[in-house]
């Protein structure tokens, strides 16, 4: 056994407490396999410094399409349909597997700076998403997304079976790191038939459904309109709502939905910065937790964001939850904080979000050492507050370091840049000439 | 003469659009004096590298109360009456002299950190906030935050005149880097009476008003049912605006009171970070724009924000923006880049927040060799929504550089963290002991 020791910091535990102590690290198995004071534990192989420093789980973004980093500032500044017809689509049209690699590889790399150890992935290329995800050690739940509606029924069909032959390649490859999930865009984009169709086939499979729900009012309206019930009422119907289950956004839900979210244990990932972005709405984000739903975090694309910067997203989460409840004592910094590690791992089904004895090693120390961290009231408060992805130190995934000191040891940062630039500016040319 | 060329770049010019250019400094003046293509520039006595980075005037934080930092992560989570009551009112009733001077040390070291080159500042014991000004080289506004209400008359009537007398002493101190305002809390907690005495004499003294207006309904309700206007009404009668003042936050504003703003010149300084973390409301910032009103951007206090980072208030203004006006192309990325270089300089009277000839040398260098910031489609856009603070790499106010290569050169960093760090403990100890 090859053990790893997290030594001299202080450690986020479960509870939100924090304090003064060391993680041992079994590296073969990738687990934690104590927490405690330095004389209480055994000699390791090797040791991370984590003096000035606060050890954290590895944060996780539960929904993104992390090649869509090609588009980061290509397209700001507009609404969700307009954007994605006029400005989106034409260039995802245009985007090679090669290409796709460039901007995963990419959104990895920004990932693992910024302390994000693990992430679900909703794109196309899959195989190329996986490739990354391999080399790069991290930790994904990968899948094809599929669209049906303005298709023929055979490209339709085709999208679909690609969705779920992807699921069954890539599930429990890169020793475990990677898991999938079948993922209809979302219940305005893929027809019932199809539904009715691949979601037993999808349940046959074992693997998780994901998909984007109630964004914007447009994913509510038509089927209220067609079905006279609410969105997550038909997904309900359609039997994808299920304790393994995640889907994106929630912006839009009334109490029904809620309760309904919280009954099945369907995950919901909300993704704040999107949301502003794009002028989706407000997430009734206390409402939720107060329900009992499992809530995480996400991304959504960089091209709606514009980074992948978790941190961010928590204090994004915090300020738009106080905005949408009225009330400042909501969506406290406690909850952030938990729904970016717990919360989106549980809805992922990762066993990582927390440092405990058994939980995958997927950590991330942050250099306290910083005048935005300067005085040190409450650490969780700066963690949801005040830190920000540049803050992380040391990033660890499956019991492997993937940065020390600032330093990627697993890609070459200034390649993986240059081959994106050059990927980025080729697509947009193909897409507009 | 000495001169300073800032080389290899590129520039943010006025009209947003970005060339390959050199700035060149007077730095006796402190002073641009010309930018152009390197061959068409006479040489300089120094140089600083801006190769692979942005040129951008140094952001200008046009509402803060920069010791307030001692209470980062202090008291979060609660809304802004019982915030201030319970939490951060007894604690600055224990603050000393020299625990402001530490709080505001340190809110220096950040801004210069995060490439802010001035602000504004509201507080008490302004003589140790302009000492540490001075010693630091920023630029700044200060003034003298008066209250009236809940105090005997000789308290209060010593209250306001100490922020005369302060007006007085300290503007145009520092080599003019520092000017000052006469700055009425706010329009609820400073009695009529005192207005009525002591606006002629700021009027006669020539320095702007700066105030606290419309930030909660608090703030708006009590005027409009005793007066039977708005606040801002309230505060035209009492010769609170004009073109050299400007009030903070400006949540809650009808229409009449955005044209008066715009027809006086009054400029509004938003705050978006702290409107969302105290539930105050949403600004709309884009009827602002629309009618001509000069809007800037303020960080408010590091206790409701949690950080100083203007990189991130732009991205709030943006995101919170276009939620209020529930239009996702509402306060664009353009529009927030405009907001925190020339409309906060603007509202403060700075002759800064452009690169271009004669204006004040007040600059901030950005690295774009960051994963975050790749690819480059547009880099206003990446301003706005993709750097932050820590992408800086030089800070250069009225000429000087105040940091290279992201050393601070007019402080010792370990110093002032150290300090701030006791005096945020001890004030915290005898506030609730």
């Amino acid at each position: 056994m090859t053990t790893l020791r997290i030594a001299g910091g202080q450690v986020l535990r479960p509870d939100m407490t924090v304090e003064r102590a060391d993680v041992l690290v079994d590296q073969d198995e990738g687990e934690i396999l104590a927490v405690g004071a330095a004389n209480d534990l055994p000699d390791a192989d090797e040791t991370l410094d984590a003096n000035d420093g606060l050890v954290i789980p590895g944060l996780v973004n539960a929904h993104c399409h992390a090649a869509m980093t090609l588009l980061r500032g290509y397209a700001d500044d507009k609404p969700l349909e307009s954007w994605l017809r006029e400005d989106i689509w034409p260039v995802e049209g245009e985007l090679t597997p090669q290409d796709i690699r460039a901007g995963t590889e990419l959104a990895l790399l920004e990932m693992i700076q910024s302390g994000t150890t693990g992430f679900a992935d909703m794109y196309f290329h899959v195989e190329k998403v996986a490739e990354a995800v391999e080399n790069a050690g991290l930790r994904a739940r990968l899948g094809h997304g599929v669209v049906t509606i303005g298709r023929d029924e055979a490209t339709a069909r085709e999208d679909f079976e690609t969705s779920l032959e992807i699921a069954a390649e890539f599930d429990g490859t890169a020793d475990g790191r990677i898991s999938t999930a079948v993922m209809p865009h979302s219940l305005t984009t893929v027809g019932e038939e199809y539904l009715r169709e691949y979601v037993p086939e999808t349940r046959e499979l074992g693997v998780p459904l994901h998909y984007h729900a109630n964004e914007t009012e447009d994913e509510v309206t038509p089927i209220v309109e067609e079905r006279d019930e609410r969105p997550l009422e038909y997904a309900r119907d359609m039997d994808m709502t299920g304790a393994n289950d995640f889907v994106a956004h929630g912006v839009h839900l009334n109490e029904t939905e809620i309760d309904l979210l919280a009954e099945t244990g369907t995950g919901v990932i909300h993704c704040p910065a999107s949301n502003m972005k794009l002028a989706s709405g407000m997430a009734p984000v206390q409402a939720m937790l107060d329900a009992g739903v499992t809530v995480g975090l996400g991304t959504d694309g960089a091209a709606s964001n514009n980074d992948l910067d978790m941190f961010g997203e928590m204090r994004d989460a915090a300020m738009l939850g106080k905005l949408a409840a009225d009330d400042a004592s909501a969506v406290d910094a406690e909850s952030v904080v938990r729904m970016v590690t717990k919360g989106s791992a549980n809805a992922l089904g990762f066993d990582s979000g927390r440092i405990e004895e058994g939980a995958n090693a997927d950590l991330a120390v942050i250099d306290l050492s910083a005048s935005h961290l300067t005085p040190r009231h409450d650490l969780v408060s700066h963690l949801a507050y005040a830190a920000r992805g540049s803050d992380v130190k040391h990033t660890i995934c499956d019991g492997s370091v993937l940065m020390e000191d600032r330093e990627v040891l697993v890609m070459d940062e200034a390649s993986v840049r240059a081959t994106a630039d050059i990927a980025a500016t080729s697509v947009v040319e193909r897409a507009t000439r």
